[in-house]
């Protein structure tokens, strides 16, 4: 775009609107630090170098003497509802650590209100400070096996695909590709056309079914979880996104593919995928990804170009964003130590929202949209018998599928289990920690409810529930015994959705989710709290996982290995197909 | 786009068209060197590493033992017209030396037949190996200080830019970025939206005003000619394209930006920009400049990566080339000597073109559109007298602007002379190296003649011409004396265009270019050869310059400083304004 005013600005013939003066920059282009001053003109980088000419009345002048000015960062593949926060809260968060881009496909409000939704979402971040590119989703193109409240069909695909912010076609489907299905290749064929990138989805994947996969012109993938199949990718030509999400851990692993592989990291960069608001709130959101990298051995700078320049090229929005240099958007970090990295001051968009460690944009209540609320329909209040597996009544014990959950992956074994049956109704065994799981369709659609036998949550007493369970984001409870999950699901239905654990038919802990049953519309930090609570609740009823309620959206998910639940059934996840989790009964 | 055979390949359910094995490949992506089999399907890469099982019977079988497998070269930014080659023959001839891939505006083809020639252009390239990508040309976008015969208007560009095999928007000129100028503003947005290429041309710009210049979005650059400002524009998140011509020679000094300056490599990449004929079918292309650099001291793998990944990602299309992985084309060359580097065998688009060094690619004559003949119409044959420059009949001494060709570069010196007048006539001077040169206006329209001075051309004797006169292609002449001049351009209205050398009012050397009065449409061998006998006759005249004919087909550039010419006048090149060639006379 010609602009008018950052070329008189760097020609001298009007003032910046910021100068930043006395700092050093970090160019990611050529892999050097030097000494240079940046001026700003209507929220873009105008001159770097000397711009003593581009001062005047009215420019703001930042000293950044003893800083170093590095790009924005940019978290290429993050899901932002799982955050559990409204995108300003979640703007909010990520600016005080220094992200001022994000790509998300927004699939989970798709899910539950379809392209109606992401229209909302957007509205809502036109005006934030965070820069959100959109993917379109292609998960939702065919009808899945499950129910679930909105979509995302070809004609939303055409429909989304054009707008300026949209980078590409979200997480496509292996079994999709492999199947040649002619819906998805209409959607890569317009996603080609209009030059923007089809993202990968390829948890496990490796050899010929891997090369089978890239035929289509996959462009990248965040599903490594370890240092081999993350090599494999990125020598494949895939752009290996290095997720470190609050549930899937990768980073020190697929780190070693440069620390010790010594690949060229031009292709390497960070990403959460899927993190919450504790996390974020603690922790932090990509400046955690470039700290962690630098602990473990990588230069400073190959970090930094990791989590701007990478991402940038990996979305191709290198022309907009992930540098400092003319024309550029200024989002601008100023940062003093290299190595601990706090985020002193923040420019995002060229205005200055974190100043000297203080976030200087304040909480501000959205009011939701209808299409937004109101988004968890029961056909009626639940009961303890709506979550029994039954079998003969002549039946004692029953051989069972377990989804066997884990810590610090999305990835689920395939375990079995023995359980008692006691007058036709299969029993959970806290001893053995097998629970029952159900998902109980939400959207007043084909109102099933489906149970399954799970592992890994550990609880010894109560139920926990969700209204965030991917890809459906059906209402899923994880229980002990079938009363408090009917309390729990009850009081979901409540709260507009949410979080919630229960103990002795009480609720001990809960986060209200009314945004589509996913988002909070609350502070940020109100809702780490809330969360902080809930997990520390969850603990106390025997829960060893860092973060149950992450792990049990997962647990859930068909598209990740081994198994996955919806209110139709349950499902192997690579065969993609439905099985009994009853496999034997003995009498 | 979903390929079905290249899938099944993969997956080992049909055999590989081609499977290459036992050599080791050169990964791009990761920087490294290893062995791994590549099996090929529909011309497209099906899978890398162990290819066992993609093996069967109509698999021809290349054996790579002692080789290295590089991706195919790409020069993203090559005027191919400037060859003086059909599109046919100069394929043949980079495909030859390793080129698999090139992106050109067509730019001389609009000028003399606008947007119909581009077409016949790309349907002589459809069928070619020689993958061609286009840009959008810029510079026609606004009416120039000459006249054309055809010319590529805003519409053009609405047109062709949503085409698949377009990359962007060409060579954006300084002057109309800064004058913020509405057409080529909405040029501009048009090709962001579309997600391609703000090409730059940024000759010799340097601090306030190439960021005021880059604001604008600007994404690369072909034009520095020394290292301090290859440094700057890098630097400033430029594609720094590294050019290596037949006339602008600037590898040397640009690549000490990596050998000297150690920059990131990953944003350098070599180009040709313009090349004829004899140096592509003696030095050669991409080929060349990869041996360059590496003689100059970079690693075999950084100069790989700039003739390959480097290229595509610059233009956007490194989905599709500039690499050796699966859905990639299957454009592999097999190099044997990593620093002499002869390329032994091409495969491109998954065909063999050459093997063990001999090309498998025959002639083919082509039958050109009118479209693209008879463009070289003069309203009346010339005259000795079209070429006087007249002043008062009582003048003896004229004081005259010159414009000073200089080898090895495309900038121009403006300089001075002070030459006698003879009834009135300005004479030029052998003895100074001042001479006359003209712009004949070819495609009946002004039909007017314009005459200024030059000096570099050195000849003692006789005059040179060519229809090859950039970026208008007017007939241009550069002479001792009017009959010469004369005599020269009418030749080139017999031969429907081309180069002529004349001597004594006789051609005495002459490549007949027809095809637009740009290109051949012979042998490239023989182009070749009609090529170096005429730099040899021109040589016999006086010339020291290596390649005058394109020194000639510059000095009239009006984009290039100091100077240039058209059929209205001497152009200043930085104002972009008309000035006199007679400063002063005196009595």
């Amino acid at each position: 775009m010609i602009r008018a005013k950052a070329i008189q600005v760097a020609l001298g013939q009007r003032p910046a609107d910021i100068a930043i003066l006395n700092g050093r920059i970090a160019n990611v282009h050529t892999a050097e630090f030097y000494p240079a001053d940046v001026a700003i003109a209507d929220g873009i980088i105008a001159m770097i170098g000397d711009i003593s000419h581009c001062l005047g009345k009215g420019t703001k002048v930042i000293d950044a003497a003893g800083y170093t000015l590095l790009p924005g960062f940019i978290d290429s593949h993050i899901h932002v509802e799982s955050s559990l926060l409204s995108f300003s809260e979640f703007a909010r968060v990520v600016l005080a650590h220094g992200t001022t881009t994000v790509a998300s496909d927004l699939m989970e409000v798709a899910i539950v209100t379809g392209i109606e939704g992401i229209r909302e979402m957007l509205k809502e971040a036109e005006g934030s400070p965070l820069k959100l590119f959109l993917f379109s989703p292609s998960h939702l193109l065919k009808p899945g096996l499950e129910t679930i409240g909105g979509g995302f069909d070809l004609s939303d695909v055409k429909e989304t695909l054009p707008w300026l912010e949209t980078v590409g076609l979200a997480e496509i489907i292996v079994h999709h590709i492999l199947a040649t299905d002619d819906v998805l290749s209409e959607a890569i064929a317009l996603t080609e056309r209009a030059r923007k990138t089809l993202e990968g989805h390829a948890p496990a994947l490796t050899g010929k079914t891997l090369a089978a996969y890239l035929t289509a012109g996959i462009r990248s993938d965040h599903e490594s979880t370890n240092t081999a199949e993350a090599l494999e990718k990125v020598r494949s030509g895939m752009r290996l996104m290095i997720r470190e999400g609050s549930v899937s851990t990768d980073l020190r692993e697929c780190l070693k593919v440069i620390t010790e592989h010594r690949v060229d990291p031009r292709h390497c960069l960070f990403v959460s995928d899927d993190v919450h608001v504790l996390d974020l709130t603690t922790v932090g959101h990509m400046d955690h990804k470039v700290r962690m990298a630098i602990e473990q051995g990588l230069a400073p700078m190959a970090a930094i170009q990791m989590a701007t320049l990478n991402a940038a090229e990996s979305l191709k929005v290198d022309d907009w964003v992930g540098s400092i240099s003319p024309g550029r958007y200024a989002d601008i970090l100023l940062v003093k130590d290299m190595e601990k990295m706090p985020i002193d001051t923040v420019i995002a968009k060229g205005e200055v929202v974190v100043d000297k460690g203080q976030l200087r944009l304040p909480y501000k209540a959205v009011r939701y949209s209808p299409i937004l609320r109101n988004t968890v329909k029961l056909r009626r209040p639940l009961e303890p018998d709506d979550f029994a597996v039954r079998v003969d009544r002549g039946a004692k014990q029953a051989r069972v599928r377990v989804i066997r959950v884990l810590e610090g992956t999305l990835l689920k074994e395939a375990a079995e289990a023995r359980l008692n049956v006691k007058e036709g109704v299969i029993q959970p065994d806290t001893n053995k920690d097998v629970l029952l799981i159900s998902v109980v369709e939400r959207y007043k659609r084909s109102g099933r409810v489906f149970t399954a036998f799970v592992s890994g949550f550990g609880l010894k007493a109560g139920a926990i529930a969700s209204t965030v369970a991917h890809d459906h984001h059906n209402l899923t409870i994880v229980g002990t015994n079938p009363l408090d999950m009917a309390v729990a699901g009850n009081r979901l239905a409540e709260t507009e959705g949410g979080l919630v654990a229960v103990r002795d038919g009480q609720v001990v802990s809960e986060v209200p989710l009314p945004v589509a049953g996913l988002m909070s519309d609350a502070n940020a930090w109100t809702v780490a709290e809330q969360t902080r609570r809930i997990h520390e609740a969850t603990k106390q009823l025997g829960c060893p996982l860092l973060s149950p309620y992450m792990s049990l959206s997962f647990a859930v998910l068909p598209f990740i290995p081994a198994y996955g639940i919806t209110d139709l059934g349950l499902i192997d996840a690579l065969k993609y197909e439905i099985v009994e989790p009853v496999l034997e009964v003995s009498t």
